[in-house]
């Protein structure tokens, strides 16, 4: 079934310990569409200024992500400059250029009103409320925030909190949003706000999801070359929303595979900069990283205890 | 068979921000020690004060710990005070006092002598060295070190990390051994220095084990109730090698059914002060939570991608 997201296409200027790359391609909506065109039909709103090339338009058709919600108007592409240490786990903002960004009204095609799942990026949450406001019977939304919207805009999050399914937030994000330090205790107060599950992205901690039935974790592989965690957040959730949407249903089994399906494809986004990774991978590639993270952290049942 | 651990038994004074507490039984034999216990015949080397009370060593030997390598010296007993943050991952040192610790020769008896498994906990790797000086033909021997070793006695502690099969330590402890910030190259950095497996721990995000064949790792459960984290590394060091011990063997699932047993034995100790919650768990206890940590992990292979 088709999935739906909103949110940003972007010129990113990196630097971590590794090198650093200039106004290369980025944005939540990129990331996200293109980790989950591997397992669904995406369709994308968003918006780019007139310097935006037709590469990557062309890229994602060929993918077969539906672009025509990608807008163009006049004036510069969203802009962020960021920074990691040898810490990737935190991005260092530098500088943030909304340009065409600051202007954006999405508008939903016909088509996209029918969409059953949805994916609302990190982006104002009064933006997440228009997109879930045109929807007209969606079966499954999940969203993202930042600690930028938790304390701006807390009363529009939390309207949109209310009518999402699904929350996927970074740690210190969601110590932030429920205001307690002890994760367990946080995804209780988070859940109470709304959405039945809460996902935790943990960076190379990998990330946990939290329910009424369980808790599930799943790791992020130990990688030899990480050298740009940007985008890996959104590579993540692409592929989670992706595997759901291609089941058709959310249940415990597709949530865990989902999950790590997640964690997969941000493992191969890390490895290079902006999202040259995710451009080609084969079914092959996306399985045999699968069976590394399983063979991860499988283990047996034990039924007994040495004896004493 | 019999496993043997030298190290410490101590007074803690511990503050996090759930309360304080003064003078506390703690020490990394006595939480190994204990731990180890609900696997297999344990044997102590160490050394207390003449302010020793009785009640603790009557409690191991009630847990069939072997306690005549546990000196009584003339002087106090050594004393750790420190500090937790909301971020319990990490112990703010406020003041060590070595007292009867500071000239501790431990003297293995000749049954120690024919230990087969061996934990040398953290303390100077000059000591580790003259424990296994005395040992005849160990067949495994893990051990621990902290940062005060690594800046302080490198070469001491390389010539303790040449004869020993695994090293367990902190996350940024490997690190820094290594010089390495990258925890991939740092384990192969480690692993060239002699141990043959390394045991990576990361407080609430569990633990890494590398070795030449695989990469294997158990998480923490996320726990509503962290009290304490002190003590946690040598429960989950006296899990880890007490079942390693039991099974007579190092092979891939003994490394990690024993690293899960780690995990599991910590999380209990982390849910009270001192060493209070390791003092009478049940089989049952413990192969309930383990069930849990598995069921938080465990998911289906995947054998092809949704159809695109």
């Amino acid at each position: 079934m088709s999935l739906l997201v909103v949110g940003s296409v972007a010129f990113d200027s990196v630097k971590t310990p590794f090198g650093d790359v200039e106004d290369v391609l980025g944005g939540s909506a990129l990331y996200f569409s293109t980790s989950a065109s591997y397992f669904t039909d995406v369709s994308l709103v968003a918006v780019v200024g007139d310097d935006f090339p037709e590469e990557p338009v062309e890229f994602l058709k060929s993918r077969k992500v539906d672009v025509k919600g990608l807008h163009r108007a006049e004036g510069k592409t969203f802009r962020w400059k960021g920074e990691y240490g040898f810490d990737l786990n935190e991005a260092h903002t530098l500088d943030t250029q909304l340009n065409v960004f600051s202007d954006f009204k999405p508008e939903l095609s016909d088509a996209q009103k029918d969409a059953k799942f949805i994916f609302l990026a990190n982006i104002d949450p009064e933006l997440q409320l228009e997109v879930l406001n045109q929807v007209r019977n969606p079966e499954f939304v999940a969203c993202d925030t930042m600690n930028f919207w938790i304390n701006g805009k807390p009363a529009e999050l939390r309207r949109t909190l209310e009518r999402v399914n699904m929350l996927v937030i970074n740690e210190s994000e969601a110590r932030a949003l429920a205001g307690e330090s002890n994760i367990v205790k946080a995804a209780q107060a988070i859940r109470a706000m709304g959405p039945q599950y809460l996902v935790v992205k943990r960076g190379e901690y990998g990330a946990l999801v939290f329910s009424d039935k369980e808790t599930f974790f799943a790791p992020a592989y130990p990688l030899e070359s990480v050298y740009d965690p940007t985008g890996a957040g959104d590579t993540f959730a692409g592929g989670l929303m992706g595997y759901i949407a291609s089941r058709g249903r959310v249940d415990d089994e597709t949530l865990r595979l989902g999950t790590v399906i997640g964690c997969v494809m941000a493992s191969f986004d890390v490895e290079q900069f902006s999202f040259d990774a995710l451009r080609d991978l084969k079914a092959a590639q996306i399985l045999e990283r699968f069976k590394r993270f399983h063979s991860l952290v499988n283990f047996e049942t034990l039924t007994e205890l040495p004896a004493r």
